[in-house]
């Protein structure tokens, strides 16, 4: 068996062997492998694809690069949740908390942001205090105690995955269906849990831009984790316009927890509870209809707010913010962006809006960069609403930045008006 | 301009500008751009095509990598002729002193074999004492006095194409049409010769397998050796069955002495016939049919001999082999293949012959190998001749090999034979 032949059969189109694929993981993670080989073999794989059997072949490949783990430890059934990232997605510590109220465990593991949409670990390290590096032995026991706990992924789980994404990074391999399934797959795998529910994100904000693509990518991803013995779904959400009114880490949690003190309905409410429900249906807890219930309960109840809390606690942050948002990290600059005239907000660039995010310091360009956990932007309006003219439509705000002419300009121009004449408004 | 933008153009059919490729190539050859983004790239060219556009430029960054010959010191018009490579190739060193014979100059830079396929700098030096590493004032000197010399490449010429040749070899990147064009044409522009022959090898013996392939390479070489401002004509020539009786280095220069002596006819010396024609036309020596009368001529009369034998001399070979070929050196062993039964011969496949020819040391499997100048096959007939029961259909030769079983058992299986009835044969 060698590397080229191998980059051969994928480039005409020739199925490769479970042992073909093993080899060209395992020979690329150890260094034996070069590079340049796996990168023609990866634009190979963009261009001509993978069968399914190949894409479970190589997702399992990756997953035994490294550790997997036991998760027997923890009592209750087990439900991860993946998204496959978007604008403003905070809610992965709304549905956990939610459906650890409802008797499942969640235990979950996250990674950090880059580009334009944030990580879920970079969110909660805006909560003073909290601890994102935890061991496993105390993951399960905060598991076991609150139902509930995120920690950042451990560098044993996936090298290969890790290996394989930063050449993708810069060889221009990111953007295949096969790759992307086998990249979330391989590290969901390893975390092991006994049910997966996968949100696949699908508009501007998010990697898949059409309908078909995130379809294409959910069941490609259902296959495979039934293929590897899970319960797993996956269901595509819009992520045209961003999920809520607010943009950057601490403003995101702040975001969460009024959702979950109840302050909050609307569209980023009614996707929390759609969430939770099929996690609750696909661990056994009852119809998808009994799920939501549960779901909306466990929020009006003030459970969930009462898991989160402890949870932060258990992991050493500043658990008052449950409490009270406004002891949230705050920015040391701010800027509001009025109505320019009478006018109906029509479209919402999710994409754009990241990328004045990025702008202002809350999310990184490169691996390594610093991020400002108080930057982002904050929404005055849901999409359809009326704003009248000199009435704030956002906010922008940073630590780092103090002029915000450039970020301003482009999160302007992420939204489409439409003028309303005199009366329209009343 | 980078590299990741480049390659997710060339990923999604975009073309690419004259820069962008400059850029590319300059970048590789630089050691800017590392290996695993210009692998990417090539398997994006190999699965997606170029545009002739590109395929100019591409040929064009490559040439201007090095330096580019100037021979304006040489007196006669210069015409250049390559070959993609086949399997008893030996037509340079029969063609090159017959134009040179009807007044042109033929300065010719060859390289060495890899795989199946001979090299006419390892032909040559079979010769003892002929020296391939000639200095470019020699080079020119020879060219003036005799009208041909042959030398090897100079590594100052194309480092561009080098590298990335290496490079396709490793990474399953080398059959693309486009690829195979600008690596060809960059180093024949970089020798800019007046007027440039193509000789495109077509067959199980060649590069390319199918005349529609060998049309498209011809085709698209003549293009950007217009587009580079010369004489440029591709012909397309057979090569499923061998070209001549010979396959071995100094075998196939003990053929062509013979056939420079008129001792040879069929269809080696038909397509020296033909592709001399070609040379002495472009350089608008007399129609194509005056041409070929001047070849034939430059034959029969001893003078084309007469050039190679001077050149030879002046390049420190032993020149007496153009009088008796039976100085060249001359294997230690040899074996001979008799017929099993009475047979008409009514299939040759060049490939596996030249595959039997390397196993028995006429060439090299990796780039360093040291190969066996007098190893190779003679074959006892040609296409469609009938050879009774017991009588030789081939001889085998090795100064490295004594067991010639391997070589034997593939050799006999390169041939297809029709069994012949008692009367057949009269």
């Amino acid at each position: 068996m060698n590397a080229i032949d191998i980059i051969n059969k994928t480039k005409r189109k020739i199925q490769l062997t479970e042992e073909e694929i093993k080899y060209l993981v395992n020979g690329y993670t150890s260094g034996e492998i070069p590079d340049y080989q796996m990168s023609a073999w990866l634009m190979a794989v963009c261009l001509n694809g993978l069968t399914e059997a190949e894409t479970v072949a190589l997702t399992l490949a990756m997953r035994d690069s490294g550790d997997i783990l036991d998760l027997g430890c923890i009592e209750k059934i087990t439900v991860d949740k993946h998204s496959t990232g978007g604008v403003g997605d905070k809610t992965s510590f709304i549905i956990g908390p939610a459906a650890a109220a409802c008797g499942v465990a969640v235990p979950k593991m996250s990674g950090r942001g880059l580009g334009h949409t944030g990580g879920t670990i970079d969110k909660l390290e805006s909560v003073k205090g909290y601890r994102v590096d935890v061991e496993f032995d105390e993951f399960a026991d905060i598991v076991n105690k609150t139902g509930f706990s995120i920690i950042s992924q451990s560098g044993q789980l996936c090298p290969a995955d890790k290996k394989i994404y930063a050449l993708r990074n810069s060889t221009g391999t990111v953007d295949s269906i096969p790759l992307i399934c086998a990249s979330i797959m391989s590290k969901k795998l390893a975390l092991n849990a006994d049910c997966l529910l996968l949100d696949v994100k699908c508009g501007t904000g998010a990697f898949m831009k059409t309908p078909e693509d995130a379809r294409k990518l959910g069941d490609l991803m259902e296959k495979v984790g039934k293929a590897a013995g899970k319960k797993c779904r996956a269901i595509v959400t819009d992520m045209n316009t961003p999920l809520g009114c607010c943009i950057g880490n601490s403003l995101e949690v702040k975001e969460a927890v009024e959702l979950l003190q109840g302050k909050i309905k609307g569209r980023l409410y009614d996707i929390c509870i759609e969430l939770t429900a099929n996690m609750l249906e696909l661990a056994g807890k009852g119809s998808i209809e009994e799920c939501a219930e549960m779901a909306k309960e466990a929020i009006s109840s003030g459970k969930a707010l009462g898991i989160l809390k402890e949870t932060i606690e258990m992991q050493g942050g500043d658990s008052r913010i449950c409490d009270d948002v406004e002891l949230l990290p705050k920015a040391k600059y701010s800027h509001i962006i009025y109505a320019p005239r009478d006018v109906e907000v029509i479209g919402i660039d999710a994409e754009e809006l990241g990328m004045a995010s990025l702008i202002l310091g809350a999310g990184r360009i490169n691996k390594d960069d610093e991020i400002d956990y108080t930057a982002g932007i904050v929404l005055e309006f849901e999409l359809g609403d009326k704003v009248s003219m000199d009435a704030p439509i956002m906010t922008l705000y940073s630590d780092c930045v103090s002029d915000f002419s450039d970020a301003a300009y482009r999160a302007y121009n992420a939204l489409k008006f439409r003028t309303l004449t005199e009366n329209a408004l009343t």
